[in-house]
């Protein structure tokens, strides 16, 4: 065997996946876990592969070739801190650190910042695919400095999924916390495109009574256009599979409505609040989230609470129907919208330098919102990189403008008829406020100045003025 | 003149106001601040009244009656921790500091946590009404110890606005930080009502062309029934006002459409996503503000993105306008439904035991959301302290099977001409989700297990499960 070209520190399911893709790819791979019976283990399950164990830290980091490259793939968090403070003693100048776990931005950016100082390299990178893509092939979305992304590169290029056209799902993505930053957005919008999938199934299921065949069969058909993508892929499948219990029901029909998270979602949300973004369909898509975890509160209220008045709408299942796959591509169009858009001001604000037409270019293959959507926006960003909002492009304006209708009706279809679909009504709502030139913001400011003298601006002229509303007694 | 029995600390037109007020009651009042010249004008301007300047810190704290009661009015953050440490060694044990800015409820927790060690009182306390209201009676909200609360009750009692029932706007609200929490669900709240108005406004205009006095009317109008609030009645005022620099239109008019914020009630949407409670109506009007600052960016939307399509919808004047009266006020329950459930979740998460019937009477008078409103939100909590959502007690139960009619069609009829209408639809949104026993967020977990083997609940059986949806290859 080879001198190991990297390491991977912590043998959880995903950091043993990362360590047999790169070793699949012709490398050598050190391997060390807390816990030294894990790794003994899985040296032993794959004792045909180049695999080198270490039981010490200092073994480990001694094992390797230089530049020294180690993956962590450790808990997010503490866990993530101690094992970089007990490595730290046993490297050198122009090592490369990889953090390739689930860590929220700010501490990447805080451990660049730590270690820089002492020239150690510290690369944060986002990993998206799950425990299979680990394996096959993942989209990685790493940030860090720029030459240690160049040491590792050729190793990242070779484990990572491949788009369509063959374009591996990598580039270097900006400093310090760039990578984990991007991999938090995709999060964000991984919330939205699921919750807008889910809004679609219960309007057929409730308003349009399909059946979960009937609805497998739609989704297969809707992953053959516009909409194509993993998590409809999925959904279509997913539809089809009987209870694995014996109830002879579809399974995902005995599956409680709780929808859990681990916070992802939460952190784009928080982010779009501090940077003063409307992230309204990724925000109001966690909060489904959390209003589906009390369910017994639902449960309660649904026998207190006045039900809808019959309404006696005449409903067309074909049209209506196609009417909701419209709906569903423009509200996932201006959830996009939303998430690159808070990525070109954090872009500003973090002094990163995103390249739009790279990032969606990575999410093509490996990740969970691979979508064939991110085509276009790739071509918006070629066409134009300085690009404000992806709804300005032609291929966007005139899906818009041919959707709007479909969107605008499923959803006053849902309110009507009393179906909560908060990820569609976002969505047009969006698309209205942003193509409003007026808005009653107006009033608002002047509220603010009337009882806090907090100035306006006007229409008329710059500067900020304040009213004289009423004399002080 | 007596011995002091309070300081004021900060002499910036609340802290001045509040000054004044204290002193109208009887009392003497002890004042200082960091720039003595602002001291020293106040006091002259006001030569005819109980005030007692100090030039420095160590005077200003010997010249009061102990226990010593000191009021900070200074800028909240880093400034209040200065003052705290400047004052820190001339006090006593069992004074009381009271920090009356605009602080972070977590700064307020930490802050007591840090005083308590040594002896020294803190009290958090949210004030709410503006310039005005810290003059002539604010509603105030302090957490800290309860015997702290105590030594100052008596004066607060009397500064403090009062209900139209006589009633103080003042009472103990929790330990450590739960005043300043209390008053930023508050803030959100407000953040809710004036995002709700405007819609109202926006659709009078836009939709039924009212004139702004013929809207001012209206309010006025609204303003005399069940609606019946400060925010409203000024904005009936506000309508009427012409604008100050000539044009001859309504001021309202010529006020830039965008609207600014100062982070309170991005705080509270920060403190629902980290609590995890659904408080979609708040946050869509705090993202409302952000994409009403995006002016350039909208203007420029407006030319490229495409138009509503002609809708043809006939539109009944006068039903319409009832229906948005309806929209707004069952709206405006939706708001404090999910505000007063994110604090009973907060006082559970905190361990403060608030006590809502006596929050929702505080806010009766004084502060910028006092409504009528609040009446029945006291008497849902006397009914039932353990209420979890004022939706289900009666009286807002009967509201909902009235208005949601109204609700949904105010909310459909501007979706489907292109106003948008974040506050309107995230409400009857929020009220489709509460009443549904049943959600699609089983279609989530089944994706979540599919891709992540994160495991979903089952319907029929308690625990946590995970299905075999593929081999793996």
């Amino acid at each position: 065997m080879d001198t190991p070209q990297i390491g991977v520190a912590g043998m959880a399911v995903m950091g043993k996946n990362l360590a047999l893709n790169i070793e699949s790819r012709g490398y050598t791979v050190a391997v060390w876990n807390r816990t030294g019976s894990k790794t003994e283990a899985f040296v032993k399950d794959h004792s045909d592969k180049n695999l080198v164990p270490s039981y010490t830290i200092k073994d480990f980091v001694n094992s390797l070739e230089k530049p020294r490259r180690i993956l962590l793939m450790v808990k997010a968090g503490q866990p993530t801190d101690d094992v970089i403070h007990e490595i730290l003693p046993f490297l050198d100048k122009g090592d490369v650190l990889i953090d390739g776990g689930n860590t929220f931005f700010k501490d990447t950016m805080r451990r660049n910042a730590e270690l820089d100082s002492s020239g150690i390299n510290f690369i944060g990178m986002g990993v998206s695919g799950g425990e299979l893509g680990a394996l096959k092939g993942p989209a990685l979305m790493p940030g860090g400095q720029k030459e240690a992304y160049d040491l590792v590169a050729p190793i990242l290029t070779k484990i990572a999924a491949k788009a369509p056209d063959g374009t591996p799902c990598v580039a270097y993505i900006g400093p310090n916390g760039a990578g984990h930053y991007v991999k938090m957005i995709h999060n964000g919008i991984e919330y939205g495109d699921e919750e807008l999938i889910s809004e679609s199934y219960d309007l057929m299921k409730n308003v349009l009574g399909m059946s979960d065949d009937e609805m497998a069969k739609t989704f297969a058909e809707w992953n053959k256009g516009e909409l194509s993508s993993y998590l409809i892929d999925i959904t279509s499948k997913i539809l089809t599979y009987k209870d694995d219990l014996g109830s002879g029901k579809p399974i995902v029909e005995m599956i409680l409505d709780r929808a859990n998270n681990k916070g992802t979602g939460k952190w784009s949300s928080e982010n779009a609040l501090e940077l003063q973004v409307p992230q309204s369909v990724i925000t109001e898509s966690v909060y489904a989230r959390y209003i589906s975890m009390m369910k017994d509160e639902r449960v309660n209220a649904s026998k207190i609470l006045p039900e809808v008045v019959n309404k006696d709408i005449k409903i067309d299942k074909d049209k209506v129907l196609e009417q909701i796959r419209e709906a569903l591509y423009f509200s996932k169009i201006m959830s996009y919208a939303q998430g690159f858009e808070q990525m070109e001001i954090a872009s500003a604000h973090y002094d990163w330098d995103l390249q739009y037409e790279q990032i969606a270019s990575i999410w093509r293959a490996g990740c969970i919102i691979r979508a064939k959507l991110l085509e276009p926006i790739m071509n918006a960003y070629k066409k134009n990189p300085q690009l404000k909002n992806i709804l300005l492009d032609d291929y966007f304006k005139d899906i818009a403008g041919k959707y709007q209708d479909a969107a605008r009706n499923v959803t006053s279809l849902a309110v009507q008829l009393g179906r909560p679909v908060p990820g569609f009504s976002s969505a047009i709502t969006y698309y209205d406020q942003y193509r409003s030139a007026q808005l009653p913001a107006n009033l608002i400011q002047a509220m603010r100045d009337y009882f806090g003298a907090h100035t306006f601006e006007r229409t008329d002229r710059p500067g900020n003025f304040h009213y004289t509303w009423y004399k002080e007694q």
